[in-house]
């Protein structure tokens, strides 16, 4: 399961979002657009989470119905054809995409989507949740569907792993190896390229 | 459903859990011990909420079991022979009662349990869930087992009704009718007790 935060609004959201990531199985969270984000609400648990980046809505997308084998990316939002969660209509390996808190879900989040899931609500007071409150019970269900292995327990807690090292900056997804490779080829790419136009042009470049 | 909070510690859960709450057709919010809350987090749908006071947790079981007709009071708790929420264990009428944060339930509140249920957790990350996120997991599955009619919805939100007039003060639980005739009846068998006891007992009372 991979989910998705694309412009998600509170700066704490994301912290208590990696909380509920690592304590139901997320494989990653992705975040899209900025690389920074506020670990707070998390608890320290955004150290065992691993988190990805990607520049554009299309790229996640690309990227995970290739690679990562997703079957389907699925928005977390009410439209007329969205599925109750509970009926968990999965398929395989699921991305998640919610909106922002109060917003709902934008045209171009929509588009990246195979379908459509909701949370049924029952009472008079309020027209949504709380985005990792909709988030977690998304993410129980799926892991739930999926027969994920539950974690061992000690007395009356789960038991928490040892820290892994840290090998980015906290608040910051760093580049994969992969993008680091692009990134270097694309910078290569450019000198042979202002090499061939030689001094002149770069001379008359916006530099 | 009704949903017990006793000593829950942190400003606003009482706020956020208010919002979980209507959205997932709790009855009434129990709030045990103080009368007092923070409603920070609600965004407003403490307006929607009922809310309802005891003094004690002996207290709370006794009306909850009699006259409010719950078959059981169910523990939110990891313990041994705790049953995973997605199996839905219920009877009927359900209370339940989770434990303060960090801390996990007390001897004294799982003293008035009939039972248990958790929430499986899958990764390595955070030995627990925040209060708010549990809460909603465990009252998304009743609602859903319960077969509560599913709230109207407009567009991509759930129909908000309009704020019932208060009654009450905000942020404190008042004294329902039957607490008041209670108080009253007791404040007038203390009258009577004292006139029998006449004027010299009254002198000498610890007043």
């Amino acid at each position: 399961m991979y989910f998705l935060a694309h412009n998600v609004a509170k700066k704490h959201n994301i912290g208590t979002m990696a909380r509920c990531c690592t304590a139901f199985g997320v494989k990653s969270l992705v975040l899209i657009g900025s690389r920074q984000f506020n670990t707070f609400g998390s608890h320290g648990a955004d150290g065992h989470v691993h988190f990805e980046h990607f520049d554009s809505l299309e790229e996640a997308r690309e990227k995970l119905k290739g690679e990562r084998g997703c079957t389907q990316i699925l928005g977390v939002e009410i439209v007329d054809d969205a599925r109750a969660i509970e009926s968990h209509p999965f398929t395989g390996n699921t991305a998640f995409i919610m909106g922002n808190e109060g917003h709902g879900m934008t045209e171009a989040q929509k588009a990246i989507c195979d379908g459509f899931v909701y949370i049924p609500q029952y009472g008079p007071g309020t027209a949504s949740l709380n985005v990792s409150v909709a988030a977690s019970i998304v993410m129980h269900h799926f892991a739930s569907w999926a027969g994920y292995e539950e974690r061992s327990r000690e007395g009356e807690k789960f038991i928490v792993a040892e820290r892994p090292q840290r090998t980015r900056k906290r608040g910051e997804v760093g580049e994969s190896p992969e993008q680091v490779r692009a990134r270097r080829a694309a910078a290569r790419a450019l000198d042979k390229e202002q090499e061939t136009r030689g001094e002149d042009a770069i001379a008359d470049a916006d530099i």
